[in-house]
């Protein structure tokens, strides 16, 4: 990890880095209490497809997790997307476009953007591995990831035994890439689960979602259920993240005097 | 209202009254924070079936929403519940029994227990007048109330305008009593409503409960599913009934100086 730039806000720091994995350079953020590197349980977040590591609901919810909480907060940008992107401007007008339901993607940029993410655990893992090494991490990891998020982190949860709790969402069985490796991932899950599903989300079934919750191995798990389409989260669900983080993380350790 | 008995435990006053409504006398519980008669917003609190109104769960509801919130909470025993039952006794000993799965409700039993459940709807309206008119409630009330507590108080929220928010639960269309007119009351609803079900409730098919869910008319509503079965609601959902209050109740009002 190569720190390449920190600035601190509000009682947050958030410190820019990359991390070479396999012959790819990965960026990332971590975000800290200020002025504190004791070590704590951190929560990964894992973005969207067509999104990146700063996109505002990741930013908003590692602060409130750092604030209230003084848990830390790490994202990188997925292969494909953010830095990484082949051509960031060409990503974000086609998002633009998809939402308004004027744009799709063509063969070429689904390959760009999808064509790599299987690799993305491995890089996640050797993050996990500098924080610890760093003395930043207590050992204890959180995962928080919806859609994509989902795709890449229901599979590394379930194989990674440091992350030991989980957000998922926006993501279905039988729907989506994956298929029966997926539905094999969801069903070793162990860890306490918060799932968000959106009632009229255009990209999954209603039944793709409670097939997947069902298929969660997972004896704690929640599915949270709201109306509106994919991109339409209400914003108190974050609120339930940071509570079911609390339950299932606990509470940073207090300083030794 | 006629207070018959008033207690004072760690900051939360009970006041156990009856009111008489239609020849019948209907026995509830006020809580309120110790010393403080100031209008506020209330939470109705509906049993469910078989139970009566100092059941734990509404017991430590009350409390935390006393404690923590400043609100007041009623309960009342439902027509042939608790107070008003033939025989506490043997409904306590059938509803243990139906939960071990050793014991089915009789023809007699069932025409005692909720024969009479529809009037319950104009004894909370009464109550309501009371709290009103005794300046105890500021015009705003909440509702809460699972499995029959949702067959009495849905068709009750969706016709009484003071109840501005609603938590159900335990429940699902096309099952239970009710039929078509519960689900035209669930088409009415327009409040703010919290809704937790169980995966794996021996009383309600996960069709009959998303059913219900998606006929809510309500545009604010979110639905909570948990494993386990009708009785096993996990505990921290009382944390996200009270998120849910605080969210569409907002805050006691300061006091006048």
């Amino acid at each position: 990890m190569r720190i390449v730039d920190e600035s601190t806000d509000h009682g947050v720091t958030e410190r820019t880095f990359t991390r070479d994995v396999d012959g790819d350079t990965v960026p990332g953020v971590l975000w800290l209490p200020a002025g504190n590197d004791a070590p704590r349980p951190i929560v990964l977040v894992g973005h969207g497809g067509l999104q990146h590591k700063k996109v505002p609901n990741i930013v908003e919810l590692a602060a409130q997790l750092v604030r209230n909480q003084g848990y830390g907060v790490i994202a990188l940008d997925a292969p494909g997307h953010g830095d990484r992107a082949a051509d960031a401007e060409a990503i974000e007008q086609t998002r633009q476009g998809l939402q308004r339901g004027t744009a799709r993607l063509d063969a070429d940029q689904t390959k760009q953007l999808f064509g790599r993410i299987g690799r993305h655990a491995g890089e996640w893992r050797a993050v996990m591995d500098d924080v610890q090494s760093a003395g930043l991490s207590d050992g204890r990891f959180g995962y928080w990831g919806v859609s994509m998020g989902t795709m890449i982190g229901l599979p590394l949860t379930a194989s990674e035994p440091r992350i030991t709790t989980a957000v998922f969402g926006l993501a279905g069985l039988g729907e989506g890439p994956g298929g029966e490796a997926f539905g094999e991932a969801a069903r070793a899950l162990t860890v306490p689960v918060l799932f968000l599903f959106q009632w009229d989300d255009n990209l999954m079934s209603r039944e793709s979602g409670m097939a997947l919750f069902d298929a969660m191995g997972s004896k704690h798990k929640t599915m949270h259920v709201n109306p509106g389409g994919h991109v339409e989260i209400p914003r108190f669900e974050r609120d339930a993240a940071e509570a079911h983080y609390v339950r299932s993380l606990g509470p940073v350790p207090a300083p030794v005097p």
